[in-house]
């Protein structure tokens, strides 16, 4: 059985390519960080989306934060509320974590390396994102020649391979893909605000990039917001 | 005052590249990773360095090590002994650390974001060296790239550059280089298997490459050895 080190945030987009990684036949090895985000429920859900997608091993890998300051994710600082489709995707926000997945992907070659993976899969996604500049194709593909050039597997031959399934589909097409291979999307979390009790803001743009993805599907979103969110 | 983020191991190789890049007028950030690595002398002897040098700052980094199990620098492994030059640089040995140079460098390009730097130095070299996949030019040259196209500063135009500037040089070479710039070797630690009093065996690969620099350069390494070693 092919190995497949699989990137999991507990957002939509991971839990949908955790999922078509298991559907194509790789035994998963989940892998998530844990950097002290403020959004400390989304390695909770990641928790549970691995297990209820049948990963064979979920870890959960500490970064010191410190590395990843100036970032509203990370630090004191005001997640922008009510932006549209079009403003989040025209530049890059202060959600912007540096270099974040560039971090994550080398983990992710580092524990691929001791599970002899040859494949890594993440969620990335480059039509309805939040405008950063590594979830594009050409940082993926240039992400995995690194990979095969600095790694003792790749100079042997085994070679990487970074998949990136979801990279030109938009929300809605993605929460279709998601339904259609029963992923249980109220398991899920995407909101960079969440409320005390864990409910979503519904204004930050990773919930209006969420809402306006279930609207595309035509099905309701199965998470709880908080009451003006309802209302948006 | 240009800003640079140095990757300092204690070691000869990366107290040299922090001297180089004093030298050429940076303002340096120096990084450090503890990875609760078998040597943690390597990073009292990095702090040592980093203040003897000037650094403006130096951070050490906690890398969560269960991401680099599989390695005779982080597992129970034995470190290989008295192997000569030739062999040493002949393969990918098991003091190889998977995508370790991948995980520091993109801290590095995380830190520097933060930092303003626009520069990051560290000290591979592809003469005398352990094999590593990660130390070679094309690694490197890659990596520029893909900094420059995962990160918010890459996308507005103020280019990354990677610096190695032992790559090509011997380890003679550089020990001769660290010597003109008033580097006190004395500071730095390159042992993988030290005594318990702190020590240098002598005899592992970085030892032997450490004392084939001496050699070269025709000067005395000031560091003590183990007895055995010092008959070598």
């Amino acid at each position: 059985m092919k190995h497949a080190v699989v990137l999991l945030s507990g957002g939509i987009d991971s839990a949908t390519t955790l999922a078509i990684a298991v559907a194509q036949g790789y035994e998963c090895f989940a892998l998530s960080f844990d950097y002290e985000q403020r959004h400390q429920l989304e390695l909770e859900a990641a928790r549970r989306v691995a297990a209820s997608l049948g990963a064979a091993e979920h870890r959960v890998i500490k970064i010191d934060k410190r590395v990843f300051c100036g970032s509203a994710l990370t630090d004191d600082v005001d997640v922008p509320k009510h932006r549209l489709p079009e403003e989040i995707s025209a530049g890059i926000p202060v959600t912007y974590v540096p270099a974040r997945n560039m971090v994550f992907l080398a983990h992710a070659v580092a524990w691929a390396e001791s599970v002899d993976a040859g494949h890594i899969f993440l969620g990335v996604n480059a039509i309805d994102y939040s405008g950063y500049p590594d979830c594009r194709p050409e940082f993926i593909a240039t992400f995995e020649t690194l990979a095969n050039l600095g790694t003792k597997a790749g100079v042997e031959g085994r070679r990487f391979q970074i998949h990136a399934p979801l990279i030109k589909m938009t929300k809605g097409e993605i929460i279709r893909r998601a339904l259609e291979l029963h992923v249980d999307l109220a398991l899920t979390r995407s909101c960079y605000d969440p409320a005390a009790d864990g409910r979503a803001c519904g204004e930050c743009d990773s919930c209006q990039l969420r809402l306006k993805g279930f609207r595309e599907a035509g099905v309701a979103d199965p998470i709880e917001y908080v009451q003006s969110a309802a209302r948006t």
